[in-house]
């Protein structure tokens, strides 16, 4: 048996996200399908995070044993060529035989991109979140250093997720707001991320941006673990994973 | 009565182009649809130009003959906001009782964007032209001069066009060819184009960093006009009416 691990990007736009669910396309289900075809036999993969539909990815890690001889980048070039547009497969290469995407995952950097500008860019609808009212990205950077260190995020969790985890507490390790132009992009790096968790994050910041949060209420809201001192879960469009670290 | 200016700038991946047809989605279609909406009658627009399926467009002008007197500014917020996220207004303004988008225009510039990198790009898979083969933007930039100047563009236009039109005698003034990391940038601006012609002319120019066309191909096809001698139709998914001039 060979353990591949697979390095792949998507445009989350058109998927209920990557986890195989009945009734909904998914990224997962569609590499499988693909690589069963290739293999010609089932395939299973195990991803390293489970996105939201409508999330993107910049960088997707999945491993897959297999018992085919095929060359990896064969194996790249078929997936490639029977793939949609929006998956691409970017490396592939033998692992370890005990590698696996998920439970070795070190840590990830997800990327939330805003679109501050003030008309809709409409190719980037789907890729991005349009949010016209001027963002000061100065202040949110300084703000989000809050987030960083080891605290209990349970106000940054979706309530339905908490109730199947053993603890919520999760390290940062960085946590950085740039503008670029019309765009603004906040990068988030940690260990490990609950559910909505950075959704939630980027939309305590807007909140501070607007008045209707400031860092009292952040430090608190990691003090106290209560839902409603935070944000609100902002849309899935502008997320992306931009990296996973093993 | 009122004569209205109207910049928009929209995704093609999802219309059959700007023109109205029987059947099939445009983009003149949906800006007359919800410009009808508002001003609760029905509305006939004048784009500047035909715009092939899956091409877009970051400024293409229109008018609009109207008798409302919604002001500019509420036009355009009403249209964003029941307009689809692949279309959007950019600007509004009342015009000269005289003025037509498509004959008054001076000229057009136009761009035709190549990934060039060695991946495919998921997130401009609509948006771009995916050619992994590397291209010498050196000497297609020198190569793309030979097009400036007043030419008879019989060889780049589409056949079944060119039998409705009195001359295909066009002014290209400029022809720019640079690389940004991956991508390739192909910008043309004319006086005037011909059905399909900036799609062959930049498929003529792959042609000649593939060895399948050179220089002296170009001339001749100029001096000849026969399609033949020109290279094939690049797909219609990276061109981008980039501007339009009055």
């Amino acid at each position: 048996m060979r353990n591949l691990k697979v390095i792949i990007s998507y445009n989350g736009a058109a998927y209920h996200g990557w986890q195989r669910q009945h009734n909904r396309i998914t990224v997962q289900e569609t590499i499988e399908e693909k690589m069963g075809i290739i293999l010609n036999c089932p395939v299973t993969v195990n991803g390293c995070s489970r996105t939201d539909a409508g999330v993107h990815a910049k960088e997707f890690c999945f491993n897959a044993k297999i018992d085919n001889s095929i060359s990896c980048d064969g194996l790249k070039k078929a997936m490639n060529s029977l793939l949609p547009k929006d998956i691409a497969v970017l490396s592939c290469c033998d692992a370890d035989e005990s590698f696996h995407a998920r439970y070795d995952s070190k840590g990830k950097e997800y990327m939330y991109l805003v679109n501050n500008g003030r008309d809709r860019d409409v190719f980037m609808a789907d890729t991005s979140f349009f949010y016209p009212f001027r963002l000061d990205e100065e202040r949110l950077d300084n703000t989000s250093k809050l987030f960083i260190g080891e605290h209990d995020f349970a106000a940054f969790c979706k309530a339905e997720a908490k109730e199947h985890l053993k603890s919520t507490v999760r390290t940062i390790t960085d946590f950085r707001v740039i503008r670029e132009g019309d765009y603004v992009k906040f990068f988030v790096r940690g260990n490990g991320f609950l559910h909505n968790m950075v959704r939630i994050l980027v939309g305590t910041l807007i909140y501070v941006n607007e008045g209707k949060r400031n860092e009292k209420d952040i430090i608190r809201s990691l003090e106290k673990g209560e839902r409603e001192i935070a944000g609100k879960t902002i849309s899935p469009s502008g997320l992306y994973l931009n990296k996973v670290f093993y």
